[in-house]
């Protein structure tokens, strides 16, 4: 199996992300790839290819301009009005009640395109972000050259952010940028999500589209972020109704559930019959993730990994949220290389 | 003339409020109202009425049940969740992308309907701000009985309090309470919020009506708070259109640039030919407001005055933001009793 990845991320360390009530220190550390090379590297996973990153243009078929700009120039017009000590966070937002226009303040731009005080602004997010995204397009391009599946370790994750917005530590989504490079040539290509939260980007970016199949397990959003989406009866509109598929967990789930609701999803995946497979793979479902509240196991990720191979799809997995250090090499591995 | 008052928020102290990129004490202290009471008894205003808290009944005027609800509810179902030591506040909020619902979580509903981190969730909030209520429900009352001008020393502030969200310090509004008390009997009302910040509430709660004309002068909100409502083309719709006046006013401006905005608000005022006038009476449009990015002087807070009283109409004051504690006594003063 091959091993995408780019050094950009190591620079972009958040200093702290909003949590109710009060900020805490981020749970997405550049070590979190280290720790996960480490683990495959000492499996015999050794192809690992360091990749250029992404650039807007790549990213502009997913994202709008508008939405690139910000990002491209958010640290920079963050750090003159707020100096340098202090990530970037919003501290008010859109208001339900009105159709939003975006404010011309740094402040205000933050809260308008960044939907929580998670994904802050730091010097080297968008660099960052580029380099995640760039390793996903080259696993792509990969996957449709070779057909042979590949890992891409990207940080930040991506699965939260939308066409338009970003949030859950995501600014650019790389599983959708994996997904939209594999419909070229009329391809049609299922996501499978399996965070413990729900991939609320790639349900936005192909909303109203039939060519890629978007579907994602994970805690139900009643209870658990990202709390506005994710519920079951976002299935998709326009040409995509149908094509969004939302299996909400309650907190505390393990494999007995947790497999009825991955049963449903192959289900439907199969019967979708995706030239490709793109795996947003989070392992915060682990019983002992902080920000995850399911209750997986590390056999459950061999489980997971051994469905997605019987599926006997061209497919790839991109590394999305995971925060137990301890744990998410081991985690990652069982389901790339579920055979051990 | 009379003051109203109602002394529930002292309990009220919220520890902490979210700015950019950090949080930080609170300026909506307790203290706020003390002064201001102490600067007109040395006046001669000795009139000052204890007056009963609103019930939510009287509320739902102006307030939608489910958001009544989750006010009254809140900080039990915070300090259960999260316990008593932090103020309540949200960290992910509605995206612009999807029509919200309101999670069943507690961070999720704070989430939900406020829409931002600077109103907390504190044990005192909720009877704190029946009390400010009911003190402006009482001034409006003895304005419909007497036609005589009262001043309601309402805190917390409310102006910023939609019909189903909170923000800004606000949890329910005063101020439009007062216009709809005075709404009775088929009167017309036209609130003037001279606020440095945008009299969102009112602006939403009578957005489709044209029997309360609501006027705010306040900072552009593409540069200032709450950024995302309080631009000119917001002129009400429906039966509302036209009956909403928006006037932003670049940062820095003084009595020059002021009083020319003032200038045509008060014609459409005149216009409107209301019954009543109820002013939101923010003063941190004061130079030296640590919250206000606009530049009046104490003299001009009695040109203003001088100003709503020329309009010869019965009117009530109801106290909004001001936060320089050494000034908001003076500027108060100044505007409700202008000639001294």
């Amino acid at each position: 199996m091959k091993i995408y990845k780019c050094d950009a991320h190591l620079e972009h360390q958040s200093k702290i992300e909003l949590n109710p009530g009060r900020f805490v220190p981020t749970l997405d550390v550049a070590k979190r790839t280290v720790v996960v090379l480490d683990a495959l590297r000492q499996a015999g996973h050794t192809d690992v290819l360091d990749c250029a990153p992404a650039s807007k243009q790549d990213l502009s078929t997913i994202h709008s301009e508008d939405y690139l700009e910000f990002l491209a120039r958010a640290w920079d017009e963050w750090s003159r009005s707020f100096g340098t000590e202090l990530d970037g966070v919003g501290f008010v937002w859109p208001h339900r009640n009105r159709p939003p226009r975006c404010p011309t303040a740094i402040e205000g731009k933050i809260a308008y395109y960044m939907f929580d005080g998670v994904s802050t602004i730091t010097p080297a997010m968008w660099p960052a972000t580029l380099g995640a995204a760039g390793a996903s397009l080259r696993g792509a391009r990969d996957l449709r050259l070779s057909g042979s599946a590949g890992l891409v370790l990207a940080r930040p994750p991506g699965h939260h952010a939308c066409r338009d917005m970003g949030g859950g530590t995501s600014y650019t989504n790389h599983t959708a940028l994996a997904a939209q490079e594999l419909t070229r040539d009329g391809a049609r290509v299922a996501i499978l999500d399996v965070d413990a939260h729900h991939g609320n980007g790639a349900q936005d970016i192909f909303w109203t589209r039939s060519d890629v199949l978007t579907i994602s397990l994970h805690t139900d959003p009643a209870v658990d972020y990202p709390y506005f989406s994710g519920y079951a009866d976002e299935i998709g509109a326009e040409a995509g109704e149908g094509f969004n598929v939302n299996v909400p967990l309650r907190p505390g789930t393990d494999w007995s559930g947790y497999r009825e609701g991955l049963t449903a999803a192959i289900e439907r995946l199969r019967d979708y019959s995706p030239d490709y497979v793109v795996v947003a793979l989070g392992v915060d479902t682990y019983a002992k993730d902080p920000a995850g509240r399911l209750a997986l196991d590390l056999d459950d990720f061999s489980r997971i990994g051994e469905t997605v191979a019987s599926l006997g799809c061209p497919h790839m997995f991109v590394l999305e949220g995971g925060y137990c250090l301890e744990a998410i090499g081991p985690c990652v591995l069982n389901v790339v290389a579920p055979g051990g």
